[in-house]
C-alpha cells in the first residue's frame, strides 16, 4: 500500500500496544488516530486509563516501527482501521473489535457473509475431509471460510473456501509477515494470493500463546456462523464456539463417532444447544440462504480412478460395510481382482478397510 | 401356569380379536372377563361399538382356543390380565394397554423400570457392540432392557441386558410359540428362561407385517426412555421413538458419522429433541439414578488376548488413528511383531485398521 500520514498514524497507535478499549475511548475523544496522537499527555489522561495512556507518551520503538512501514509498503499490504469505510461491518458489532488490524490480500473479502469453520490441530483424515468439503461447499454458495491457519481442521477448512469464488481468510495470531506453524506456509502464500490474512499483531509479532485465543473471537467476529468439526474437549475451538455465541453467531457442530475423543467437543456444543448438521445445506437452510449448484470436482469422476474395475466396486460397495465374497458376487470379478481394487481406492481414500475383512465407502460430498 | 376359568375367559375373549378400546369398555361394565361372556350380545351392543361387540357373538375357533389353552399349560407359562395384580404398572399409562397378553419367563421383571434399547435390523458390528454395552451397563443398574427381539440392535440389547441381574425383555410381534427371526431362536429360548417374552398376540400367530409396528407401544410403554442406536430414516425404530415420546418417555439417541446412514435416524431424533448420550451413564444421570458399579466382563482382561505383544499395543495405540511405525517407536517391538498383534487383536474386535494402513482402538466400554 501507499503509506500515507494516517497509515503512519495508526500504525504508531497499533505498536503502542493500548487494550482496544482504552484506545477506542481516546479515538472517540479526538477523532481520529492522528488526533490522539497530537494530544497532550495530559489531555490523554483525561480520556482512558492513566497506564494505557502512559504508553503514548513516548515514541515506538524506532526498529518496530520502521519494519511496519517497511511491511506496509510491500504491494498486496494493507492496514484497516476502525474509521476506514472497509472496516468490516461484523466486527464492529462484537464486545471487542480490534481498532486496527494488518492485511494481505483480497480486502474485498472483508465485505462479504464469513463462515468459521474450526476443529483440532491433529484431527483425523475424515475430519479433514469433511471440513474441506463442507467449506467448500459454503464458498461456492458464497461464504467466505474464516479459520485460524492452525493444521488439521483449519487448514482443510482454508483449502476448501479456496476451491470456489468466495475464498477464504485467515486470522492468524502472529505479526503478519510470521507464519505459524511452518508447515502452512505455502497454503498462507496460497491465501494471501487468492484469499486474505489478516492479524490484529504488527509485523515481527512471533508466536506467543496469549494471541492464539485473542484472535479466536475474529474469526467468529467475522462470520455469520461456526462449524465446529472435529474438537477434543480441550480444543480451542470450543472457545470460539463459545465467543461465537456470545457475540450471537450460529453455532454448529458435526456429530460423530461416541469412541472417538475428536467427537466429544462436538457433542458437548449439541447438548448446549448447537445445531448438529449433517451437511452443507443444512447449514445454508439455517442461515436461510438458497441452495447453490453443487461445488464441480467435489468428488474425483470414475474416469480418474486407478483401477479399471474401481467404478464397479465403488458402485457395488455402497454405503454398508462389506466382505469381498459379496463384492465379487455383486461384481462377477475374481477375488484378487476386487483386492486389487480395493487397494487402488484405499489408496484414493475412496473406501476405507474395516474390522473382520470389510469395506465401506468414504463420502466427500458435504 | 395352571389354567383356571379366569384364565380361560380372558384367553377366550383375546381370540375373538376385539380392539383393545372396545374391549376395555366392555371390560369396564361387566367388571370381569367372565362378566363380559357371560352378558347377552343384546347387553354387549349397548356398551361397545356393534361391530366390536358382534365378534363375542361366536364362539371362538376351536382349534386356536385348545391350541391357546395348551400353551398356557406349560411350566413357565403365563396370561396377564389388565384385572391382574401383576399387570404392568407403567403400560397403564400408555394410551391403548393390552387388555391381555401371553408371557413366557420371569414374570417378576415387569414390575421393575424398563429401558428399551432399539435400533436398525443390520446395524453395523460397532452398533451391536454399542448396544451390547449400554444394555449391560443400564441392567447391571437396575434398567430391564426392553426390545423387540428383531436381528441387529433388538437382539445385542437382550444379549447386553441378559448379562446381568435386571435382565431383559422382549416384546415380540407373533404369537408367544412363533420365533421371527428364526435366526433369534436361541436368544429367545434364553429370554425365556432367564428374562422374559411378551406377545399380546396368541399362540400360533404368524409374523403379519401390521403387528410389528404394534408392538412397538409396548417396547416404549414398558420403559422409562428408550434409547436409539443406529437407525436408518426408515427405521421402526424412530417409530418406537416417537411413540415414546409421546407416551412421555424420555428419547436418548446416540451419535455416529454424518457418511452413515445408520446415523442418520439418530441424529434427526436428536434435532428434534431426543437427547444426545455418548455413556450409559448420560442416561442414568437423565434419569436421575444414581451411578451402579461398572459392569464385570465389559472389557476383555490382557490376560486374555491371543498375542503376547497385544496389551502393550493396545496401550501405544490409544484413541487416534496410529501407523506401524509410530507404533514400532513406541514399544520397541519389530514391524512384524506389531504388525501380528494388530492382526490378533483385529480379529478379536479391539482394534480397526484405517485408510492409509492406521489402526485404530475399538472401545467397548459404554
Amino acid at each position: 500500500m501507499i503509506v500515507d500520514a494516517r497509515a503512519e498514524a495508526w500504525a504508531r497507535l497499533q505498536l503502542a500496544g493500548l487494550a482496544p478499549r482504552a484506545l477506542f475511548d481516546l479515538l472517540r475523544e479526538f477523532g481520529s488516530a492522528q488526533g490522539v496522537l497530537d494530544a497532550t499527555p495530559a489531555q490523554r489522561r483525561r480520556h482512558a486509563h492513566p497506564d494505557a495512556a502512559a504508553l503514548l507518551d513516548t515514541a515506538p520503538d524506532a526498529a518496530r516501527l520502521e519494519a511496519t512501514l517497511a511491511w506496509l509498503h510491500e504491494p498486496g499490504h494493507d492496514l484497516v482501521a476502525w474509521d476506514d469505510p472497509g472496516y468490516p461491518r461484523a466486527l464492529l458489532e462484537i464486545a471487542d473489535p480490534p481498532p486496527v488490524f494488518y492485511a494481505q490480500g483480497r480486502r474485498a473479502l472483508l465485505a462479504g457473509p464469513g463462515f468459521a469453520i474450526v476443529g483440532s490441530r491433529n484431527a483425523t483424515p475424515q475430519g479433514c475431509e469433511d471440513a474441506e468439503a463442507f467449506a467448500a461447499a459454503l464458498s461456492a454458495a458464497g461464504f467466505t471460510i474464516v479459520s485460524g491457519l492452525a493444521q488439521g481442521i483449519d487448514a482443510a477448512a482454508h483449502r476448501g473456501g479456496l476451491r470456489h469464488a468466495a475464498s477464504s481468510i485467515a486470522v492468524i495470531g502472529t505479526g503478519p509477515d510470521r507464519i505459524y506453524p511452518a508447515r502452512n506456509r505455502d497454503l498462507a502464500h496460497e491465501l494471501a494470493a487468492k484469499g486474505l490474512v489478516i492479524s490484529e499483531f504488527a509485523p515481527g509479532t512471533p508466536p506467543l500463546k496469549q494471541n492464539f485465543p485473542r484472535r479466536n473471537r475474529l474469526v467468529s467476529g467475522l462470520s455469520r456462523g461456526v462449524l465446529v468439526v472435529e474438537a477434543t474437549l480441550s480444543s480451542g475451538s470450543l472457545i470460539t464456539a463459545r465467543l461465537a455465541a456470545e457475540q450471537g453467531r450460529e453455532v454448529f457442530a458435526l456429530p460423530g463417532s461416541i469412541h472417538s475423543p475428536f467427537s466429544k467437543g462436538g457433542h458437548r456444543l449439541i447438548r448446549d444447544g448447537a445445531k448438529l448438521v449433517e451437511t452443507a445445506q443444512d447449514i445454508l437452510d439455517e442461515l436461510s440462504v438458497a441452495a447453490a449448484p453443487a461445488p464441480e470436482g467435489a468428488a474425483p469422476k470414475s474416469s480418474e480412478m486407478a483401477d479399471p474395475h474401481a467404478r464397479a466396486i465403488v458402485v457395488a460397495l455402497g454405503h454398508d460395510p462389506t466382505d469381498v465374497d459379496t463384492l465379487v458376487a455383486r461384481t462377477g470379478l475374481s477375488a484378487s481382482a476386487v483386492i486389487a481394487a480395493l487397494t487402488a481406492l484405499e489408496l484414493e481414500r475412496e473406501v476405507a478397510s474395516l474390522p473382520g475383512g470389510r469395506w465401506q465407502r468414504i463420502s466427500r460430498r458435504a
